[in-house]
């Protein structure tokens, strides 16, 4: 094999965008061969954007029995995510697939399960794993050299969508078409990178606000707290109902304190000695460690999904590494079923979950 | 009355601090004419630092009954506040009672009873209200033209103390002595700063920890949720076992943002259109209304404890208006009595607060 040959399915906004990327030659390692879609006019699209001999197909079943393709990329809505993964590893071709995994992690796992006995590849679309400035303070905390995660704050409401946004699609701001709102559609991107970088919490109890903003049946407004393993606590806010909106990421260590604003320069202040010592052997009443403030070099290149893309050819043809193992997906999905399971029954749970209650839970709201 | 005749009743770290402001002529109207402390170390300071012949008593109520005193400033562990503000009052003289407060509510509106019977002056020390920044914030917020608060989040963990700190006194760290920790000692300030700016929320969800950073009995370490009358929601971040602290106050509204960062200027982003409207009204997906950014002028004179105490002065001499009314102590009190009942209960608390139960439960902590 020279070339991955995909295939795409899903026509709408984020597969055109994908087509786009591949059709401009960016992404030198992959064939674009086919593209499937439930609707006429996105099939339509695709045919004048590729030439009336492109191989079209009339939904993600068919290309992926009838295409000749090495591999797929999924982009259809959340709940279609797990089945076309699974009937593609079935087919033994490679998936790279759209986030969120899924809706519910019940039925991700089945989606691990196929992608572990077909022997393919299996990756995620985190796109925003490519950004520098992520990349780099993942590589602080696990670095080690800032000691342990005492607390972590993520403010991510720079997500404001219009009511014209919810109306644009139908399944959109649904529980039955999207199975959630700003934790499955615009989050799952920063709840993959905090449990990138601060490993995953134990117990979280949060408020999703639904239909606060916008006149939707799924959460446009969510605070949800953490603790973790080692005691560590955390927070996570989020919403699209709010501008100029805020995308500020504060992990606070044993030796030092890492801010990642978007408004501002990566700052990482460094402590010369252990806090946690120092508060026990100073015999200073006010005193604290002696505090540097770094600003790291942050590289320019942000890939984000010509990178994914790029790597996911990669890593079939070289095995050169993937930004994202599709395994790892469920971990975001984890945390957004977690805070959703939380607010809905008003209490803290622990993760991992009842799987079964939150799928129950889940599909009291779709067959509302 | 020319001069306010002044006694102070608690010659510890920050009755010392006063004593100090006083002596060192920076309040002009007040005359310091009497000092009180139970321990005789803490007398024999007084007695060398403002001269044998000054008049210092063995306890406050020996001062508010003997002293020639138009006035008290009550400086003593925060159970001792409500006890003597009422007995001052009582006798005629005018009260700045420190924060908190007194450790619960329902005992403080005894405080307010006893002052609006006397029809004396009664002040609380907020000195951080003299602060510029602040009362930006809260012209800005209260003006109007920001429209409605629509999220909170004061992050405010620069309060790094050592062990040392809470082994300096007895009384420090424990439920009996100073009835909560960073909620009671440190955080009172911008507890009632949270409220002066953003007004009362309607209900609590707090998860306090208790011990976590030292070998304290009550809390250092506190996250809460809060829910406000219009349905705003909010964050409240605070910690003594964190260090380099962050102290950042963002308030979302209808027309814009505000953002106090200790580390930068005080921002505010104005929108130009009420996104509300905009939100239920723009055509397009993506969009937002315009946005301009301002940093407010903000004058540096800040004068702390000395502002409060002249303002005091000013009030009982000419009327003029005082920084904090001691009726206004109550509101940063309910709210930190709030997220305790509600650490304690595991369970969201409405605001106003069952004040009886919390009273049973502070005593099932002190009476361990």
């Amino acid at each position: 094999m020279t070339k991955v040959r995909l295939g795409i399915i899903g026509i709408g906004n984020i597969g055109i965008h994908h087509i786009k990327i591949i059709a401009d030659g960016q992404t030198p390692d992959i064939e674009l061969s086919a593209a499937a879609d439930i609707l006429p006019q996105q099939r339509e699209w695709a045919s004048q954007f590729l030439g009336a001999d492109f191989p079209v197909y009339k939904d993600g079943s068919e290309l992926i029995n009838k295409a000749k393709v090495d591999a797929v990329l999924i982009a259809v809505p959340h709940y279609g995510h797990p089945d076309l993964s699974i009937e593609a590893f079935n087919a033994g071709l490679h998936v790279l697939c759209e986030k969120p995994g899924g809706v519910y992690t019940k039925k991700v796992r089945e989606m691990h399960e196929a992608a572990e006995k077909s022997g393919k590849v299996f990756a995620m679309m985190f796109n925003q794993r490519t950004n520098s400035r992520y990349k780099k303070m993942r590589e602080l905390v696990t670095g080690g050299s800032l000691g342990a995660i005492m607390r972590t704050s993520w403010i991510i409401t720079d997500w404001f969508r219009t009511e014209a946004y919810y109306t644009s699609g139908g399944w959109r701001g649904t529980w039955d078409g999207e199975g959630g709102g700003v934790l499955l559609n615009q989050s799952p991107h920063q709840l993959d990178m905090f449990q990138w970088i601060c490993g995953m919490p134990s117990r979280v109890r949060a408020f999703c606000h639904e239909g606060k903003w916008h006149n939707i049946e799924v959460e446009d407004d969510v605070t949800a707290y953490f603790e973790y393993p080692n005691g560590a606590t955390g927070t996570f806010i989020t919403s699209t109902g709010e501008t100029p909106g805020t995308n500020r990421f504060e992990i606070c260590m044993e030796n030092g304190k890492i801010v990642n604003d978007s408004g501002s320069d990566l700052t990482v202040y460094r402590l010369a000695a252990n806090q946690r010592e120092f508060c026990k052997t100073s015999k200073d009443c006010y005193a604290a460690p002696e505090c540097t403030v770094e600003k790291p070099e942050i590289e320019d290149d942000n890939p984000q999904h010509t990178g994914v893309m790029r790597s996911f050819a990669e890593h079939i043809l070289r095995g050169e590494p993937l930004v994202a193992k599709g395994q790892e997906g469920i971990n975001a999905l984890s945390l957004s079923n977690a805070m959703h399971l939380s607010s809905w029954l008003g209490k803290t749970i622990e993760i991992p979950f009842d799987e079964d209650l939150f799928l129950a839970e889940l599909n009291k709201r779709r067959n509302k």
